[in-house]
């Protein structure tokens, strides 16, 4: 791996009091390009604009695919990477079905640890807040044929994060339009099944709605998730989650979650969730609570769910009755090292040396 | 607009015998920029390699959409557009659909007519032969949050092209992946459709076949469209072709070849047809013709279908038999201006004037 420093860091001008999301970008990122069937040398050097050309495939056929994951710190200041090895894994399914080159896991997990390295600096260290790594890959040139690239570049940025969403949302159960279908797309990180999930949304935002939440493409009758979160339902002291298949994103927040509550002797049921049986346990009060997760929002809980033009405010329950809060706390308790990690989720990337 | 062209054309180096499709690209480009809710001023300048941020919208969440068209020349040198006024209507609705702005006739239009005129010696002149032109947009900044960018920017680039795919085509019925669902944006234009049925193409070509024959996501019971092409059967006298709807693309070729073929007296039906209809057909031999249809390729036939394994070969028909023939000449003497346009689809750029 070639690194080139920058000599001037602009880590001095961030402000870790108000980070919000996405608004700076960490010094440096990481590059590699696939040519003629192979991986090249990877590079990482200052965050700065890229030269493509107008006939670039990913602008024309849409083959895009990413990952979000976090590093965090502790009060002693060693870093954490939260389960590398699962984006690693889902980056590859991700790749497989929008037929683009696997990545190996030396130059992924490799360049994700020597980059968070370099700009450690970077990664706040308050509580919940962490520093968000998005590697993606693109589709590099093409000739204007309809025909998979035969160039690639797969890329690694960082920007330090806070909550994403930091309020209870009020999300609406739709019934026209889809987000994922069988056979499709829906379970990858592929960029186009967010450009396809935006005027939607738009249409719940203007009628008073943050979010959806997406039902299937053939019937509209079963749950599958929330914008960009994975759901779940805190039932009759359950908590029920539609199961990760071909159509939902297999979320490593869901997983963990999953993993996790079992592991409290919490009851999971991962099941299809049918839209009138939800709509009949929030008429006789018996949601508890609901909630998205996802890398970037952790936990999101949600106020309201609306159904044709009805709407059902959750219950406010004291703060002890939560599952999600005490979710979302042991969640980031190990995350920030604070109680021990008995799961092996946390890679420790301090003592990496360059790999040069 | 503003207008800059190239000192050194490279149009000389253009083999007009050996065309293909992509591998030249015209000397200029059309580029114009949306920002803060409006379109700036377009600039016709030298096609060139452009500067992005690694944040850049399309990158992540897939905002990006085109269109395809064709510019021809008749023996007198006489430059044609085909239908344009289609190009840019459904160019708008793949717009509002991935949630992206809309752009003015003036810019559509004009910017296709004023980029054709200054390069219109890329023009190819032989019969079938014309400059393909690619108008697209794609989201430009963003903030890694899964929301519709706030700038974008539209492109017109152009290629010479012979026919798209030259020989007749063995094609799969798509039994298990999917292009497009009820409630999805399979009838849009947008860059995420073509990545997201490379892998089931390969797959199909690994068994020997050139292209896929899509069908409904929900039963795989109705067929839907080909590759990029929409489809026609001819059946007893008779062609048949599954309507438009929100699941196939709205195709201008289609939709012309339908009003052209009526006009000649052949008998045109658009209506759902299931696949064990189709292959009951097959089976009798009464399916005479099958092929698909599309900007790039005009009209391509099929020589075989294939079901769950059982390869159905297609009729060669004598020449004078062949609907497909007979109307892909008559499509192409119109698109030529051999034979009057009777329907207003051909727009002369010759005499325009260029906009400053």
């Amino acid at each position: 791996m070639k690194i080139k420093k920058t000599s001037s860091s602009r880590v001095f001008k961030l402000d870790f009091k108000n980070l919000s999301f996405g608004n700076y970008y960490s010094d440096h990122m990481f590059y590699c390009k696939f040519i003629n069937g192979k991986w090249k040398k990877p590079i990482i050097k200052p965050f700065n604009n890229l030269k493509f050309s107008p006939i670039t495939l990913v602008f024309h056929y849409g083959q895009a695919i990413f990952e979000g994951m976090k590093a965090y710190k502790d009060k002693k200041n060693n870093v954490f990477l939260f389960r590398p090895e699962e984006n690693f894994k889902r980056m590859n399914n991700s790749a497989k079905r929008l037929e683009m080159p696997l990545i190996p896991k030396s130059i992924f997990i490799q360049g994700i640890k020597t980059l968070i390295k370099i700009d450690k600096n970077w990664i706040p260290k308050d509580y919940g807040k962490s520093l968000y790594i998005r590697p993606f890959m693109i589709a590099n040139k093409g000739i204007l044929s309809a025909l998979p690239s035969k160039e690639y570049i797969f890329m690694i940025i960082s920007t330090p994060s806070e909550s994403y969403y930091n309020k209870p949302l009020k999300i609406k159960i739709e019934q026209k339009y889809s987000r994922s279908a069988e056979g499709g797309i829906g379970y990858t990180k592929a960029a186009g099944n967010y450009a396809m999930s935006f005027y939607p949304t738009k249409i719940a935002q203007k009628e008073g709605y943050d979010q959806l939440l997406w039902t299937d493409s053939s019937t509209h009758k079963i749950i599958e998730e929330s914008g960009t979160m994975n759901v779940f339902f805190h039932i009759k002291n359950k908590l029920i989650t539609p199961p990760a298949n071909k159509k939902i994103l297999n979320g490593i927040t869901r997983k963990s979650l999953i993993f996790l509550a079992k592991n409290l002797g919490i009851k999971v049921e991962e099941k299809n969730i049918l839209v009138l049986e939800l709509i009949k346990y929030l008429k006789k009060g018996l949601v508890k609570e609901a909630f998205g997760c996802g890398t970037a929002v952790v936990i999101n809980f949600f106020k309201t769910i609306g159904y044709k033009g009805n709407n059902f405010n959750l219950p406010i329950l004291p703060k002890k009755k939560r599952l999600s809060i005490y979710l979302k706390k042991k969640l980031l308790d190990i995350q920030h090292n604070i109680i021990k990690d008995k799961f092996g989720w946390l890679i420790k990337v301090n003592n990496l040396k360059y790999e040069k």
